[in-house]
């Protein structure tokens, strides 16, 4: 009698954003007619550079002759690419994380997910409210909650509310807590954290032997100076933290498919007798058993995100996108609403108007404006009465987009 | 205090693969002038087909292009990728399986790993001895055998030999077992299994209520009529199985990589007050949780699979393969050993000469004929004593290892 994961039945019915594609579609489907703009999920809309595309050819082609076909890569990545990162992510920022540091894969939500395999189920977790939402998923999945309550929250998970209130900075937790996700520039809010608080989180993990997963997908949108892009900029990081970054919003690798996870040597957990295990061996086991790498082309298109002209087309193409999340920003507060993110990362956070429900806002601007934003309390409770909106886009949509907002709420 | 799965711990030092790889590595550098041909590790050595190739630099070039370029993909795959395999795969040979119980992943080996996210610990699996070690592992890490003993069995997991004496057919087991795991083409032993014997597991199965985890990852290299290339073939598997499969080793996508899964709707499980779930609607949430989809291009180059000049390039380079390995199956025989697989299978599965331990020929191969095979124990106690050869390899390279072979055995 082959048992199901039971777990898997304590989820709520769909993962945010299929909901989010099942109600445009229908909403589509019935208006053939309107033009919609999405601004919902966070997926890249400009083609990649040309120095990635060019990389991408000379590997398919190397593919295709005996001399230079490689077939199964090492599973944590080819040492042109970790090198790569290495030198330019961490050294370069000061941040001191060696190669054989980085485990290549192919997205941190696979990576921010399978990571929870390597640890006991009766770790507590905490999460900021809102938050991405694998983070909660995969944890129910392995069995580390219990039910959701009617607010939306999962027995045995730890929330620190993020909102307007507390200016985004969570209260750091009371001890008792064993792994806590941080997403710094953050996704949903578009907050960003300071060197200070960001030490704070440190000091508190190596006080209370916690482990830190820290979601930096969105490093390169930091413009403000003296900003961490990274937590290994903090001292203590190294006996403290996990990191998890990606191509896909640096490089518009959302269709591509590219990332990596950080493991300092020096992090370890504990068995139950309190032996310390390194945590690096523990990922390198999962990785080289459950994982056969990325495929070569596409790591060498991410390598060539740190050449000289893939630098410069990468900083375009973002600047470009920032230079959209600017003008949502000040076009939605010209139109008086509250609204925050937007300067360090491509998502606006805005208050929806009239304390409106987030998921009524979400179906009142695709029925009346056919927008699509990402409703707050999708991320969580404490994601209530907010919503979304991202400024991956054409810089007509965003134009159009305001012109729409306008018509509605002007 | 993050404490970590403590599972990991029971697994043996390491994987099969990397032990190998550091073995040779280490005769490499004390024997730099030795011009070794490895014959372990099951992967390819011929390019990628022109057909693949043109269709991947096409799809690059749609990435290049702001009108083309594709972010987020779908997380079970393209259409495209879906329809193609079950017309070709599935429904061109009788198999009712339709595009949308087929899931595009990265890789068979991830698959076969992560598809345990979605069954309860408590299941009871059968593995046949000698086995891919994956299997084993993956299940020891998520905790659902006890200790490994001296022989190299897990305590909790059903072993079902399979040697010369039982002609390589597995016994079906006592009742009681609720996942099997069954891979034909076989890896290691390269032997195939009958469409009458393959119906008395789906039968079993049927009666026991246990699921069958079918793994066809060779299934192009079958050339005996009448031999099942799927589990679906046979009557009834729609209701108890779930089917593996990759371009790995039919398209020489080891390094490319994309595979398949395929879940038939029909197929539950249950829960513990004996409800039904229908285990393509876990597998699907894990998917898009946990998961983003496969790279775009690379979904293009799979693809191209199934075009007329993709069909007719992927044969020849599976001919060529075949026509190795009957070299190395003739060449050995001709030695006077026992030589089991060859004809359906890209491996050939011999008996060590003098009832050698398998680490020890290997050890002897490696070090006085600088060839590198696989130990059979390496797949399970009952793999002692026999030895792996891959054909994936130059035409001059399989003959000048039997040459080697000679001079070592002749």
């Amino acid at each position: 009698m082959a048992r199901v994961n039971e777990h898997f039945l304590k989820l709520q019915a769909g993962y945010l954003f299929p909901e989010i594609g099942r109600r445009v579609a229908k909403f589509a489907a019935e208006h053939p007619e309107a033009k919609i703009i999405r601004m919902g999920i966070g997926d890249v809309t400009e083609p990649l550079p040309p120095a990635i595309v060019e990389a991408m050819h000379k590997a398919v082609d190397e593919m295709g002759r005996r001399e230079s076909f490689r077939g199964y890569g090492p599973e944590q990545g080819y040492d042109f690419l970790r090198n790569a990162i290495a030198e330019n992510d961490y050294q370069a920022r000061g941040a001191n994380i060696s190669a054989d540091e980085i485990f290549i894969s192919d997205g941190s939500k696979c990576d921010t997910g399978n990571i929870l395999d390597i640890f006991g189920t009766d770790n507590v977790v905490a999460v900021t409210d809102p938050v991405y939402p694998v983070y909660v998923d995969t944890n129910v999945m392995a069995g580390r909650t219990g039910s959701i309550d009617s607010a939306g929250r999962f027995a045995g998970l730890v929330y620190l509310p993020v909102t307007a209130e507390n200016n985004f900075v969570p209260a750091l937790p009371d001890g008792g807590v064993d792994l806590i996700y941080l997403c710094y520039p953050n996704n949903p809010t578009g907050t960003v954290v300071t060197r200070e608080v960001l030490t704070r989180w440190v000091d508190y993990a190596r006080q209370n032997n916690s482990l830190i997963f820290y979601d930096a997908a969105y490093e390169a949108y930091i413009s403000t100076p003296d900003i961490p892009h990274s937590i290994f900029e903090i001292p203590g990081a190294r006996e403290v933290a996990i990191e998890f970054r990606s191509f896909s919003k640096t490089a518009g690798f959302t269709g591509t498919r590219c990332a990596f996870t950080v493991i300092p040597k020096s992090l370890t957990g504990t068995t139950s007798d309190g032996t310390k295990i390194e945590i690096h061996r523990l990922w390198s086991r999962r990785h080289s058993t459950k994982f056969n790498g990325v495929s070569y082309p596409i790591q060498r298109g991410a390598e060539a995100v740190y050449s000289p002209s893939g630098k410069e087309q990468v900083r375009a193409i973002i600047d470009f996108y920032m230079a959209n999340a600017r003008q949502l920003r000040e076009g939605l507060q010209s139109l008086g609403l509250q609204v925050f993110g937007g300067v360090d990362a491509p998502y606006v956070w805005l208050k929806t108007p009239d304390q409106m429900r987030s998921w009524d806002f979400f179906d009142r601007l695709l029925s009346t404006s056919h927008l699509v934003g990402t409703p707050g309390s999708g991320f969580g409770p404490s994601g209530e009465g907010y919503f979304r909106l991202s400024a991956f886009n054409s810089r007509e949509n965003v134009a159009e987009a305001l012109r729409r907002l306008r018509g509605l709420l002007g």
